[in-house]
């Protein structure tokens, strides 16, 4: 069976221990409540919140799946109740502005809370994570009339939102796409009400597109008007309701010409509904300028994607936890050492060096993400808020070069972690009932929506990478070499850490420049190094962080120096940190080993066969 | 959507150009009727079969899955039809022995048979895939009357086999199994009849344990006996007919005393039933002689890891035909040197240097896999039946050494292989309506089932590598040592295949030995390096296999010069064979730094941190 208690103890240690969280998040305008304290608080309640109503539903969700009849979409048992409990708590409004119901605290408390909703519940997750992705683009993008009308709702929760981008025959280029926005006669542009729109066009793919859980559901649809250039430069971004809303005081009016005409069967995440939705001249209001939808789409884009890479997090961190569980109950076998528990008829199977290889893996990949995590969150909120623009563009540049990264990796990584939990299982995790492989079927999708990994890793080599001629870059490298120039001098004890990251680091840069010099000759061969390239550098993030773990445990190790060693679970958690990182060194990091050859044997071995051998 | 062509032209080469089956099998006593021609008519008469019977099965039964109802199971819809054409047309039979109606053909034909069948309906294969194993289990080790009275039926598919080893509370150490067989008072043991036993217990995880596609059922059943010592060593086989049969005239007679109590809901091969199986003084005979039951077991255990590799090549096989297709038709996106077909709305994403890994890392895997299952499959054949016991033993030791490896490793790259077919197909790869996803969730059960990944590896560097002063490991690393010292001399063009190959395999020489001295001190350090030794050795077999393979290409390519170049598909064949084998010279093999630095960073690692913080 799963299990799942949020991991509250390591948010403490990566936003306060690793990170300075308490005094960076509450000196940022606006967030001056969010100390140490209050985001304690917060979390714990999310924490409940997530192990006694969303985890508990999230067998039976798969088993049961949405239901679709008539246009009419199904959740399954308990989700609207569950979601009820998670509006009223106030978890929609988190984030958002005030002065539209919002609570207005920082994002990173957001992001941790989206981890833990996906490791209870990775599909109930999909409903309120797509409102998040509509009140963004309103709040960015929208007219005064449109926030007043639809904001205050959609954060509160009543009405939740979708992101309407993908058609049947095109996802990845959305220059194909052909759903068409045409103004109606007579409503004259920028008058006290929003122009109107008919929009008419197929989507495919719609998270929470239909659902029983909101009054209204707005759709934020990409479609071209009629004076489109070609391309995806012809797009335009349009808000169409499910049900029109003639005033501000938010009665859902007439139903709008928008239906869902069928839901999909999926590997996973069945009980979030993916809807086929039908546009038949439903009316619509334009969200930004015209032609611009793209752009509005790409400033949700980093906050979407990194939404994504938690929800890796999130099911490795649940596989993990049930994986150690079973691990520590199971016996099986006796230790290639001599029995370890000679009074039972077997050992646990913790004490197999390759069950121990399983779990470690998942608790390096875990742990090192949620710090990587932890970074970029604190980050993105100081790229929104701080005073000063320079550190702002700093932060900024951050998180866009890192953003490909964490939703690539983290998806990756929540996938092999998942598949780790079965095998460590045995038989027992391909059960449905013992809730593993649910896991890894739901984890299977977070690879390939939101840009597929394959996209994000031509994003990091193709626009990260070379943009503002290698600025981006140096928003890592630079840090990660003051820390290997540093931390090794200041304490002996840090060289078994900071070694093998200065030569994992080493071997980055010489990459880095090598694709970088490879790429501008030949686009090709940027994209043949891409998926290897983001593996690298994730490795060698995760890598930092790891030594950075292993510097403050070290710090702390030496406070608690004289307490009671080892029934101490205080020193116990230091210990077990420096032992996860000296695992990461010596096991995980080294693959990059294998990265970096596949990058230098270059495109030719890719581009060679003709099409028509394969 | 799947879809799936036999590889017969793949089958030619590996058994006709890369090894010699064609002389070898009709020159081994019994099998002098396996000529190239006949071995070739059979493979098309499964193909068809495989194709338009099975094939078109295989997501209507995954969608309807097995149903239970009070110790009844059902298969899904056209699956009885199908097994009786499958038995009708004698594939039950196919590698049993004559005496009992077999046709006496090779395994070598039987596996790859069985690959065609994963390839196309994995769900289906487990039924006729279960009765092998009963088969080989009576014909090897089942008294002269269990013979005749059971084995005809069996092999003429009427009757189907089981094979009863796991109990709730062991899976992989068989040696805490309860389940008990007593002697029937007054049956004399070495009458005319076999003595009987009464047999309960409470059986596990029974691949088609209970359905309705044969008349009766055969367990072979591991219990203890009254007498038996613990452990391992107290363990005996039973045969236990779910209907008792009386005289040899086949006609079943009473229900015995064994009921299927419930069938698994799992992942996938949702058509296969899995059973708990409750023997409540069920009768039953003993196979072989008292508590010598595992090794009954182990006589079986090459032939079924065998077949469960199989498996993982016959998906990744129908993954990599599946995303081909799809990446040659779907249009999405330019090629980054350029547009390609500027007359339609976007090029086919097979132009996409990351899709192009995906599809060669699918592609090397596949042929690769299928060259080292044929050199195992016809040495198998010699390890049975070649007058020559020098010859018997060499075939035997590389068999018995291979085979963790092909189990372990073909599983591992075919549920990648999987995973990189749904990979190609983006959010399409996810719905359930076009099969990828089935793939990978029946690919999942393979890595897990006839002794988990990690156990085969355990088998390679605690068994195989050990076992007579390293035997074993010669049998392979002779030949390869000196293909590798003639290859390269013979043709300069050799060169870039014969170097990375003699790179890989020195590191696999000198890790071999660090794993055995360390092992043999600290058998713990065995442990940490199995499973990434066993991938070096599956990494260094796979491009020995594709050297080989690059080498027999070219000869063809020189017979064929002059011949109307890419035209012609015998020349694209062998083209496609070397550029595939670059690619996995420059992409795959490289891989192995990356389980040669695990190795060496040895146990210490994984065996630091206490269970209780974990």
């Amino acid at each position: 069976m799963t299990t799942y208690k949020a991991p509250l103890r390591d948010y403490r240690f990566v936003l306060n221990e690793l990170f300075d969280a308490g005094t960076v998040l509450p000196a940022l305008p606006g967030y001056e409540e969010a100390t140490p304290e209050t985001v304690e608080a917060i979390l714990e309640e999310g924490a409940k919140l997530c192990e006694e109503v969303l985890f508990p539903l999230n067998r039976s969700g798969d088993e049961e799946g949405c239901t679709y009849e008539n246009g009419v979409v199904h959740t399954p048992k308990g989700f609207k109740e569950a979601y009820e409990t998670y509006r009223r708590n106030g978890w929609t409004a988190l984030a958002a502005e005030p002065e539209w119901g919002g609570q207005g605290l920082p994002h990173t408390l957001g992001f941790l809370m989206s981890e833990m909703v996906a490791s209870a519940n990775l599909s109930f997750g999909m409903y309120p994570g797509l409102s998040h992705g509509a009140i963004d683009a309103l709040q960015q993008h929208g007219s005064p009339s449109l926030k007043r009308r639809y904001l205050p709702r959609l954060v509160e929760g009543v009405w939740s939102g979708t992101m309407c981008l993908t058609e049947p025959h095109c996802g990845t280029d959305l220059g194909l796409l052909r759903t068409k926005a045409v103004p109606v006669d007579g409503d004259a542009p920028g008058g006290g009400e929003d122009r109107r729109y008919r929009i008419t066009g197929t989507k495919i793919f719609i998270s929470a597109g239909e659902h029983d859980l909101t009054e209204n559901i707005l759709h934020l649809v990409l479609a071209r008007l009629p004076d489109a250039p070609p391309g995806v430069k012809g797009i335009s971004l349009f808000l169409v309701p499910k049900f029109l809303v003639k005033d501000d005081s938010g009665a859902p009016g007439v139903r709008n010409g928008v239906r869902c005409g069928s839901i999909e069967h999926k590997m996973g995440i069945k009980a979030s509904s993916t809807c086929v939705m039908n546009f038949d001249e439903a009316e619509g209001y334009l969200v930004g300028a015209p032609h611009k939808g793209m752009r509005c789409m790409f400033t949700m884009m980093n906050a979407a994607r990194f939404g994504v890479g938690m929800q890796g997090l999130g099911i490795a961190e649940t596989a993990y936890q049930s994986a150690r569980a079973y691990a520590l109950d199971r016996l099986q076998g006796r230790s290639l050492a001599g029995a370890r528990e000679p009074e039972k008829a077997a050992d646990p199977i913790i004490v197999h060096p390759d069950v121990r290889r399983m779990l470690l893996t998942q608790k390096a990949y875990v742990e090192g993400m949620r710090a990587l995590a932890a970074w970029v969150a604190i980050e993105l909120d100081v790229s929104l808020k701080h005073p000063d623009p320079e550190r702002r563009e700093e932060a900024d540049d951050l998180v866009a070069l890192l953003m490909p990264i964490v939703k690539a990796f983290f998806t990756d990584a929540g996938f092999e972690a998942a598949n780790l939990g079965v095998q460590v299982m045995g038989g027992h995790g391909y059960i449905r009932e013992h809730g593993m492989e649910q896991l890894v079927r739901d984890a299977r999708i977070t690879q390939l929506y939101e840009g597929a990994n394959g996209i994000q890793a031509l994003d990091l080599v193709g626009r990260k990478m070379p943009m503002h001629a290698g600025r981006l870059l140096r928003r890592f490298f630079h840090p990660v070499e003051r820390f290997i120039a540093e931390a090794g001098q200041a304490d002996p004890r840090m060289a078994e850490f900071v070694m093998p990251l200065a030569k994992a680091f080493a071997r980055l840069q010489q990459l880095t420049l090598h694709v970088a010099q490879q790429g501008m000759a030949k686009p090709e061969e940027a994209g043949a190094a891409a998926s290897d390239y983001l593996r690298i550098f994730a490795l060698v993030a995760l890598g930092y962080m790891w030594a950075r773990t292993a510097q403050a445990a070290l710090a702390k190790a030496d406070a608690a120096d004289g307490a009671d060693g080892d029934a101490d679970p205080e020193a116990s958690f230091y210990k077990a940190k420096l032992a996860t990182a000296r695992f990461y060194m010596a096991r995980v990091l080294p693959q990059h080993t294998a990265n970096a050859a596949a990058i230098m044997a270059g495109a030719k071995p890719l581009m060679e066969l003709e099409a028509a051998a394969f």
